[in-house]
This record gives structure tokens, sequence and C-alpha cells, in this order.
């Protein structure tokens, strides 16, 4: 299956020598990745990617928030064009392959497609979207949510870093300040390879996941209001220890989610206490808490369970509790038609697969808002993600571009 | 019983009237106190306990360390001094009664006791003492702890702030660098009134606590590590969450303490998580834990017990936990004969009193080292303390400061 025959594979030799090239940028001590959107590593990474784009005769354009596209015409036909893609932008001390890999694995099929010599029936568009991970500039996946309707431009062109800078400016500052004529007018589909971010295919050791939607979720902030008193002074029976509610709290939260069998996660991620000092007995506890489904209505039916059971709790504890939405996402629903092509692709090339929804949010959630989308994930070792450690076999690296590669075959042949 | 005998009870009006003159002194809007040890209102606040002991013929000192003694020499004796006295420094919005009281109401007794010309057979000598909150300088009760051979003076003189200002240089600005030979040579016994800060008097509805000892206590700082993941794309099964290990054994340690009938108390004041982040499961979380009991031995069973706990809700969790102890004190016993001394005194007054174990620290704990100590409490509204809203009615003060002025008058006779 690997590499035997130029027509029905991607060259993994020349897909892993870019690699190694475009993970110099940024590269840090431990051997990750540090590219924040708009930074100067950024910049040459764009750099590097838009002169391969050219090199395999890509017509390049980049669009008013600093999308680069890279487009294979069809000699025959003016259809909208197939996308595919990811992003080069990184969280601080993240990983080689989140949307890095993406990018790469669409050069590398489109560029074994056009050595395949193969009529082309639609347009190939390869996209590298800008500021996907949000670390610098909030919120996450600006490039795709305006060209998408979800930002306006001028949202995201007065979005600032934690330094203040603007990322109107900073993308002028890049040279990457493009036409918004240049954003894409109609899209046939976007297809979007991406690691999981996650153990599970790696735990039921599959090499492909092909992803039907991404969760929804809400994030709350839930605030426990006890009462702050002397740790020495205070015996057990006379306190309003809101640390403890909330300990409480957080293990309900844990055993009702495992408890659920519909994917639902909760995390709380974040806590703090005041006055936050070793001998007072916490007056307030505020922590975070992540709740994530695929189902819409299961989603909200699921928060107002977890709201009445934080407030049931705090009752009868005798505190007082607050809580606060402060993001939510509704569940996306991938393309019915995608997936199954995908799975049928993976079954032809008998590459283990399942599928599954994606807990993490990705470029392809909101194109799903204007065109047939789909994901496929190849595995990442231990789950890991967003951090140095990131990995993904070469070996699930080259069997998903190969799926890519031949989605891309597929869908640019027009059905009689 | 209240203010009508000259000879039996304090001058209440005129301890109030020193109170509302001390107070504006480091006052806050909301109406309690910032006194940092050895800022300019400590300056201000020993300038003014300075005058008010010289007004009543007290011989001033000041030590190497700062500590102020005011002295009422006794006529006819060179007897070693009966010692009584607290703080005039405070916490951060702190409270306007912790150690201010304490000074005031000794003042307040030693006048009662001029005016009752009552032969003094031992001299009475009245203390202030240096940085007893470690608010500013840690750790704590720097003051009482030179004199009774707990610090050096190189450690305490090198002591620094927040800032790197450094306690020696900080006690020559505000003019409080005294000498060595103006420390206590022998003290007879000392006596500390104070507020309880802990509300079993007030709920028990009682005008005194006889304190027959200090809790020791042992600070812990817990570590668990599980494993950081993405909290859209880990299930629920495959997570090793250290918050959610860390909430049982919060929630353990809680109803451990409470389950012991020996006077226990187990405190997790500060909690924290790394990466800290809305989205991602904590790979690892960090706890303090404050376990204070009154006997010695029963407390290092006690620490001995949590710390197996601790090990085992993390083995049987599958995550990793660490234990350092990060500061102990221990437990404190009183003089049985000071006791009983001032529990016949609430007796003869029909004061309504307990004996109990004060779970703070205070001067009167290393006092011990040196001499025959007690306390007097005086409750706390709703067990308030180190913050703007503590509160003592007048009608408890009063009734303290009696109890002192009576235990002065027995404790300068000298039994035949």
């Amino acid at each position: 299956m690997i590499g035997t025959d130029q027509n029905n594979s991607i060259n993994l030799k020349r897909l892993t020598a870019r690699y190694k090239e475009m993970i110099k940028i940024g590269k840090t001590e431990n051997g990750g990745i540090s590219r924040l959107a708009l930074s100067e590593d950024d910049r040459r990474a764009r750099l590097l990617l838009i002169r391969w784009m050219q090199e395999i005769g890509l017509d390049v354009r980049i669009d008013d928030v600093g999308n680069i596209y890279g487009t294979l015409i069809s000699e025959s036909s003016d259809a909208s064009p197939v996308m595919t893609g990811s992003h080069l932008d990184s969280v601080p001390r993240g990983g080689k392959f989140d949307g890095t890999l993406g990018v790469l694995a669409a050069l590398e099929a489109v560029e074994s497609l056009i050595e395949s010599r193969r009529p082309l029936e639609r347009p190939i568009e390869i996209v590298s979207f800008s500021n996907e991970e949000g670390a610098r500039f909030t919120p996450q996946m600006l490039g795709s949510g305006v060209i998408t309707g979800k930002f306006s431009k001028e949202y995201v062109y007065g979005r600032r870093d934690s330094k203040g800078k603007i990322y109107k400016e900073e993308l002028n500052h890049i040279g990457f300040l493009g036409e918004e004529e240049n954003r894409p007018k109609d899209v046939h589909c976007f297809l979007e390879l991406h690691i999981e971010q996650g153990p599970v295919l790696e735990k039921e050791n599959l090499s492909i996941g092909i992803v039907e939607g991404i969760a929804g979720f809400c994030w709350l902030e839930i605030k426990i209001k006890g009462q702050a008193d002397h740790s020495g002074a205070t015996p057990m029976s006379m306190r309003k220890d809101s640390l403890v509610v909330a300990a409480n709290i957080i293990q309900r939260l844990s055993r009702w989610a495992g408890s659920k069998e519909d994917g639902t996660v909760a995390t709380v991620g974040r806590i703090w206490t005041y006055p936050d000092s070793v001998n007072v007995i916490p007056g307030e506890t505020i922590f975070t808490l992540d709740i994530r489904n695929r189902d819409h209505l299961r989603l909200s039916d699921h928060i107002k369970e977890v709201k009445e059971m934080i407030s049931q709790t705090a009752m009868e504890a005798n505190v007082i509790s607050s809580i606060e939405e402060i993001g939510a996402n509704e569940p996306v629903h991938f393309s019915p038609g995608l997936v199954e092509m995908l799975s049928d692709i993976c079954a032809h090339k008998t590459l283990s697969y399942r599928k599954l929804v994606s807990g993490a949010g990705h470029d392809a959630m909101y194109m799903n808002r204007v065109t047939d989308t789909a994901m496929i994930f190849v595995p990442s070792v231990c789950g890991k993600s967003h951090c140095e450690e990131e990995y993904t076999s070469w070996e699930d690296i080259e069997n998903g571009t190969n799926v890519l590669f031949e989605a891309l075959k597929r869908l640019t042949t027009i059905k009689k």
C-alpha cells in the first residue's frame, strides 16, 4: 500500500522533506513550535508555503484577513473549487503537527494529483487560514470566521493581542494584508486533515478518524460564596468553606459526565480561592466548567441539569452560588455525503477507521456554514496536543494524506 | 457590675476614648485598619502609645527589634515584673481589634490599678510587640520570637518585605531601633488579652474565653500530577484529571477532620491548576493543607494518617502525589495556675466563660517559652477577624479588661 504506485499514493519522502523544512520555523528547544499568528515566524512560514505553492504551479491569492489560497486550475472547467487546508499558526510551545500537517498534506495531495496527470473536472484550492489558534488574537479561527460570515471584517481588524497590538496593523506589518475580492466566492466542498488531539484512535488502534461533526460547548464560570474565617480558630462544624462545596461539585460533575453514555465531557480547568491564604478558610471559590456534547438539544438539557445540580449542592451546604456563561458554540454536523465517501475510501484502502465527533474546534467548523465539509483525523500519540510532545507517526501521516489524495481525486471528478 | 466602683472595674469611657483615637491611624475606607509593621502608620501608633504610657507615669524602653515596654515600677519591690500586652500592627485591610485591643486594655488596666492606689508588690510591664502579624515581614511574631530565643537577632534583622525592604533598615527608618539591653530580663508571668478570632464564644453566648494553650499546626503543600489533555477531545474514561483527584482529597479531608472529636481542624486555603486553562484538563493541581490540634502526639498521628490517605487516594486514581511540609508549630500548653486564677476571677465576677484552645498563634505562644503564660479571649462577632468587619462589643471589651485588671491585682500581690 505504501508508496508503490505513483497514481494511488502520495510521496511520503517529499512530504517529509517539506515538513522538516517547515518545522524549523518557530522551533522550540524541546522540539515543539511557537509560531504565533502574524508573528515574524508566521510570516516566514507563510512565505515558504507560497514558494512551494508557486513551485507546483498554483495560483496564489491573499485575502483581506490574511488567508492564503493556492489554486490548481482545471483546464476544462470553471466549476466551484474543492477546498482543503488548515492553518500554520500555533499556540506558544505548541506541537509540530497541529494545523501545519493539514496544510502540507494538502500540498502533497495536490502535487501527487498533478503528477497523476488525471483530468481535473474542478479546480482545487489549498487554504491556510489566519489565526486559527486564538493564542495571540482571541477568539479562535478569525480567518475562517470572516470568510464564512461568523465575524465581521471590522471585528477581526480590531482584535488586540496581550500587548495591545492590533490585528490589522500586525497583518499589514508582515505583508499579508490582501484584498477582500480574493476571498473564495463559491466553494464546492471543504476537507481538512488534522491530528485528533485526543486519545481515541490510538487507544482503539485505528489509522483514520472520519469526523462527523464538532461537539458544541458551553463554558460556565461558577462562583461559590461561603465565609472566610481563621483556619485555626473555626471549628469544622461552624464553617462555610466554599472550597469544600466546590470540591463536592467538581466530584459530582466528573461522575455525572462519566455516567452519560452520549459522549458528554465536563472539565473544570481553572479554580481559585479568595483570600487565597494557607490559614484562611476560602470565603469564595471560583471555577470554570467546560461541558461538551455533539447534540444541540442534549447539550442544553445537560447544561440545565448541571446548573440545577450546582445550585442544589450549594443550597444544601448553606452557601451562595452563581453561574455565568462565558462562552458557547453550537454543535456542528458535517456533510453525511462526504463522511460516507471518506468511509468508502478507507474501506477500499483497507485502512482501519471509525467515525467520530471532534471535541475540539477547527476551521472546518466555520467552513461548514457555507459548504459541505468533513475532516480526516490521524492519531495523536497519547492524545497529546498543544504541547511540545505532540506526535503523529509518519505511517499515520502517510495514510491520512493518501485518504485526502483519493478524496480530492473523487471530488474533482464530476459525476455524469 | 459595670463601672460603679473605681477600685473594682476599669474606666470604659477612657478606654473607648483612647481606642477611638488609636484606630484613626491606618483607618481604611470600610472602617478597618491597614497598619503594616514598621510602616509610617505603625510609627504613628507607636508614638501615640508611648505618649499615653508616659502620661500615666510608665517608664518606656525600646529594644533592639522595636518591641516597646512601659513599666509601672513597684516602690517596694524589685521583683520580676508581671507582663501584659499584645501588638499594634495589622494585616492589610484588617480589623480594629486584633492586637490593638490587648495593648489598650493593658494600658487601661494599669491606669485603673494606679488609680486604685493599691500597694504594688511587683512591677508591671506593658508590652507592644513588633511585627506580630507577619503580613509585611514573614514569619509572624518576630518581636516576641527574638526575646524568647525562637529567632536570632540577625535572622529578624535580615527579613525582607515583598518590595525587598529590610527589617533592620525599616525599623531604623521609623526611629524604633532600640537597645538589646532593653529586652526584659526576667518576667514573672505574661498575660495577653485578645479577640477570639473564631465563633465559639459568640455561638455559646459566653463573655470570656480562658486560653489553655495554642493548637499546634502543620502546613503541607500537596501536588497531584495527572495528565493535561484537551477538554473536548478526551473522553471521561481516558482522563487523568488531577483536579478531580484533588477534589476527592479535599472532600475526604473535610469529612475526616469533622469526624474527629478532638478539636482537629483541617483547611485547604489555596489551590491552583496547571496549565490553568478553561479547555485543558488540569495536568497538575497543587493545594495547601493547614491541620491543627492541641496535642503534640495526636497532631503527628493525624499528619501521618492524612498523608497516607492522600497517597492512597492518588494511587487508586492512578495519578502521582507528593507532599511537602511548608510550615509547622508545636502545640503550646499555658500555665495551669494562671488558667485557674482566671477561671476563679470570672467565677467571682459571675462572668460566663469557658476554657478553650486557641487555633491561632499569638505572641503569648512564644512568651510561654520563658515564663508562665495565659490569655484572655473576648468574643468576635461572627468569628470574623483579619478583615474590616472584625467586631467585638464594648460590653465584652469591658468584661475582658476587668478580668485583666483583676488578674494584675492578684499577680502583683505576692503571696505570703
